[in-house]
């Protein structure tokens, strides 16, 4: 499809926005009205930038109040739709949106409505241009694209066709199935947004809380669907109104803006294959489909040689060994049930670079894939980068694509035999006595107006989905988290974002100048003899306070010895709404940089502990303060 | 009456949080169960901080999902309840809060309900407690203050009271009148919050957007009336859910809390005296009532020798002349009109501080105030602190209170003569030819979390009124605008806020070091002739493209020779729905740091010209951008 984007979706000037979407692969752009007005150039300086940049001027928009305005205003409303034609023909676009009139005095008398459509189409057919009518949500008489559909099948004009908005009907939980009954030639141009599903007035929701496609909540491919049956072959164009986009860098968001659509057509090619085998389908973006995940094979963590040992010292005391070393680099293996842990201070290697840039961190996470040729080639279809590093002479070379972050993400076949055994000296025998069995989760910290971009990334290249997201109180401020699954639950990555200053995500952002990995949790099958364990071998434990345990007391038929058991471990209890049970455990931080959890589930238990996590940052922030007064004394 | 406030309305640790209550003057504190929960001191530990800080625990809250549980879940609830009892023994508070049943499988029956809370207040009675019960919103049954009202009336135990929060009253649009009929005994607590207006779900209003009494829009004083008018005299609390004072300065925020409940009181105060002149009013703050305004008497800006010579030079084009000069210090007068600039240059000075913090600024504002001591004096009462700067021999003292961000405003007696004379030789015959008649209105920019505290600052100190927010566009993000007016509208004062770091508005901010000043406003009779008189002068004007002016044609039935004017002068042009009138322009910023614009009203337009701020925020974006390329080469 001819994929387009509206230049009020980004943020910048207008010359910024058009490379920016020429960049990053847009064939068409959208004028938004108040772009031109405020470029200090010619409507046919901008003809001549699209020109050069290689994108067509797919529309121009938005006329309002045009349809059943007072009487006495239509000659002067008609007047001022030829001064924007004249506009029109210097920018070299046909078509323009009218929007449904949304003024209090507008009239909805059908035979009005008929008649100003016909005369505005008429008017706009003479100079060989168009008019594509769009239903607003808050349209005062006009507001759903049935509606619109009516009136210009009455108007029976070939100037006048529909223009489709996904937000307007699906905001108003319209249905979008009988849209395929419309002639695709009387669709003049489609709009695609998606939105968090929010309760509240929609002319605020719509203005403010817009997103690209699979950043929200709405079934867009349940919108597009009826669309591509309905024979359209016109352009697919975002029109994102967003407070966090119209500060966004504008080059890396409208790559997302492309990605989007790229994600929005596999889904709605997905789900024609199933409704509609029949139905073409060429026209929509086709890719690999994701692989099957088997959770993930290895973290590999950026450290020198110092902090490298006192990490490895660190995870004998969680009860890890160390199972190998690299045949030729300074890079050792530390293992624990089905946890491979890499630590790599190689100097020269990209775990340096990165070792350089962020401090020790978690610089590469490895999942298990079924085809990880296949899984790459997704990845690069959506524009992913991939990573291609040193490899020396007898080790193996690992696919592999950039995180948002720059860390990798590699992609190891689950057949692969010998992944360790051709890069290091493997210690035959060892094996660790502690009973962490796999990575149960990984939690990261991103700068507050990136999160959206990771919901994408992962949705796109690694066909992962994303849970609601949840708002978790700091003693200095509120944490917004989204957690982020693999269809089969095996990989969990939940997301974090902080506005305020000085909560943990902010600290550990700026720990890590950048985004990170700022917590990894374990699990395991009997909480109390790891935890016990955890403690004699010396790992420090995050201080749970005993009004905590008071309260489990209040809500919790617990007897008193398991209260004093859980209080004095620390282990924080959870429990869901069908009897899941959650026992964890955290860690105080590594290098004030990352801690780790232990933890078990009990009968499916699926979250993260939410219900516990005010109570862990609360701690945390006063061990943080600890931490500051003993690094001052 | 006894001003208290809820803990969850701070942010920070408990000991953070009662800390600042108390420097703040609260005589009592709320604790909301969380702050206790994570706090790793005892409740016994919490009372003594409590009692030796000198604030008494008013309430223990929330207790919920207890009237109409689940049977079977009836004796593991009550458990639960003895369990917080308790913990309010330790704590050495009688009063907890119950809030009313919001669980999806409640009972609503009213038997149950009465069984219910009598059983409740049998039990808390006895140990000398006291149930506070409060209708929550969205409770499932019970969501009303009549609905409590009538079950407490019922109930008939002196351990059970009504609890009211205006919040939950006022959301739905409650009347809280006939809570005058209510015997003030029965009423155990007040909790009084604020919010904006917002068309949304209301436990997500409830939870994020409450704010301080007077930072909102619900009619405070028509809630707490009626509770006086019922008898009650126990505490006036505060219980804010506010996203941004969970990351807000908690000291600064805590004395913001205490000032909205003075304010509040005395709004209540003047409607009980215009509404019943005989109920007494004593229990309720008092001050002197505020003064009636005239103007702006003077600004005083802040510069050294070296930016004063500019200044001045860039004042004189635009009309103004130097009227006098200080008899001992290195400060002058320049004026036009009904406008007086002071430029203080002076060592050793309050200026001279206020540049060596912010540089080249606006340092002072002058009013003009009918009773000078009065509105001191009003001022103190509302905990403003009071300026007494360097008088030399034969000056005049002028009574100052410091504004939030450290600048001054000035209190000038209207009647007061001589004014300049004590302190200015003045310039005899001197008058300036230019037409700038009188300061139209300052604009100032502030850190996006502080505009609730200016609002407050200037609606209690100076009983000025606040506009609705507008929301305009930036090219680099969002720009939000209130405007503060005096009463009588001869002052006033826009606050412009951004949270995106690319904005005009951020630019002004870290420009300033600050919140600033950062436009002034003159009005005049004839914009076309003081704008030809300024471009002659060589005022560097603000730019405004060409597209701007096409678009008017558009919109309006201008002849192209009036379009052409506009355009040339640059001068843009605004109408209201009632056919005010709006004719400005803007300069080119001074030294990067604030600019001036002329400003013409007709047909008593009211507004600032929000319809035409994106296209002038827009054009200072490129000039900007301009100016950094010109810096570069």
């Amino acid at each position: 499809m001819q994929r387009s984007i509206a230049t009020v979706s980004l943020s910048g000037t207008l010359p910024e926005k058009l490379e920016a979407i020429a960049a990053a692969g847009f064939d068409g752009v959208e004028i938004f009205e108040n772009d031109l007005l405020y470029y200090d150039g010619s409507p046919r300086e901008v003809r001549q930038m699209c020109a050069d940049l290689g994108i067509a001027i797919t529309l121009f928009q938005p006329f309002r109040d045009f349809e059943g305005c007072r009487r006495d205003r239509l000659a002067r409303n008609l007047e001022r739709a030829e001064r924007k034609f004249d506009l029109m023909q210097e920018l070299g676009t046909d078509l323009v949106l009218v929007c449904s009139n949304a003024s209090a005095d507008c009239v909805g008398d059908e035979r009005i409505l008929l008649d100003d459509l016909g005369l505005l189409a008429e008017h706009a057919g003479r100079r060989g241009l168009r008019i594509g009518y769009e239903a607003l949500a808050w349209g005062k008489h006009v507001n759903t694209w049935q509606q619109v559909w009516d009136l210009v099948r009455q108007v029976d004009h070939p100037s006048l066709g529909v223009l489709l908005d996904s937000f307007h009907t699906l905001s108003l939980k319209g249905d979008p199935s009988a849209i395929a009954e419309i002639p695709g030639d009387k669709i003049f141009f489609v709009q695609m947004a998606d939105a968090p599903i929010l309760a509240m007035d929609v002319l605020e929701w719509s203005r403010h809380f817009r997103c690209f496609p699979g950043q929200g909540e709405f079934d867009l491919a349940g919108f597009l669907g009826p669309i591509i049956k309905s024979g359209y072959t016109g352009p697919l164009s975002l029109e994102i109104f967003n407070d966090g986009f119209r500060a966004a860098p504008t080059r890396a968001n409208a790559a997302d803006g492309l990605r989007s659509l790229l994600y929005l057509e596999e889904k709605t090619r997905e789900r024609l294959k199933q409704e509609a085998p029949a139905q073409p389908v060429e026209i929509l973006f086709d890719t690999p489909p994701a692989s099957e995940y088997d959770g993930i094979e290895f973290l590999e963590f950026a450290v020198d040689e110092s902090l490298g040992a006192k990490l490895t010292h660190w995870l004998e005391r969680l009860g890890f060994v160390k199972a190998g070393q690299h045949r030729s680099k300074s890079v050792s293996l530390l293992r624990q049930g089905d946890i491979n842990l890499i630590l790599n201070c190689e100097p020269y290697s990209f775990a340096h670079n990165f070792f350089e840039a962020h401090g020790p961190s978690l610089c590469a996470t490895a999942i298990r894939v079924k085809d990880s040729a296949k899984a790459l080639e997704r990845a690069v279809a959506y524009k992913g980068q991939p990573y291609r590093g040193l490899v020396g002479p007898n080790e193996l070379e690992l696919a592999a694509v950039r995180a948002p972050d720059g860390s990798l993400i590699y992609l190891v076949d689950q057949s692969e035999g010998g992944l360790y055994d051709t890069d290091f000296n493997l210690q035959p025998g060892v094996s660790s006595s502690g009973g962490l069995l796999r990575i149960d989760h990984m939690a990261m910290a991103l700068p507050a107006d990136s999160l959206d971009s990771w919901v994408l990334f992962y949705k796109s290249l690694l066909d992962f989905e994303a849970d609601d997201e949840v708002v978790l109180p700091d003693p200095y401020g509120l944490v917004k988290s989204r957690a982020l699954r693999s269809r089969c639950s095996s990989i969990r990555l939940p997301l974090n974002i902080s506005e305020n200053r000085n909560t943990a995500i902010s600290h550990a952002l700026s720990s890590y100048r950048g985004s990170g990995v700022h917590h990894i949790a374990f699990d395991c099958a009997d909480i109390f003899a790891e935890v016990r364990r955890a403690k004699e071998a010396g790992v420090p434990l995050l201080d749970i306070p005993l009004n905590y345990y008071d309260d489990l007391a209040a809500r919790f038929d617990f007897d008193d010895e398991f209260l004093s058991e859980l209080a004095y471990y620390n282990v924080l209890y959870d429990r869901d709404a069908q009897g899941g049970e959650l026992f964890h455990v955290y860690t105080e931080p590594f290098e004030g940089r990352f801690f780790f959890e232990i933890i078990q589930r009990k009968n499916g238990y699926a979250g993260y502990g939410a219900a516990n996590v005010a109570v862990r940052l609360a701690a945390m922030a006063k061990s943080r303060s600890g931490a500051v007064r003993q690094a001052r004394l």
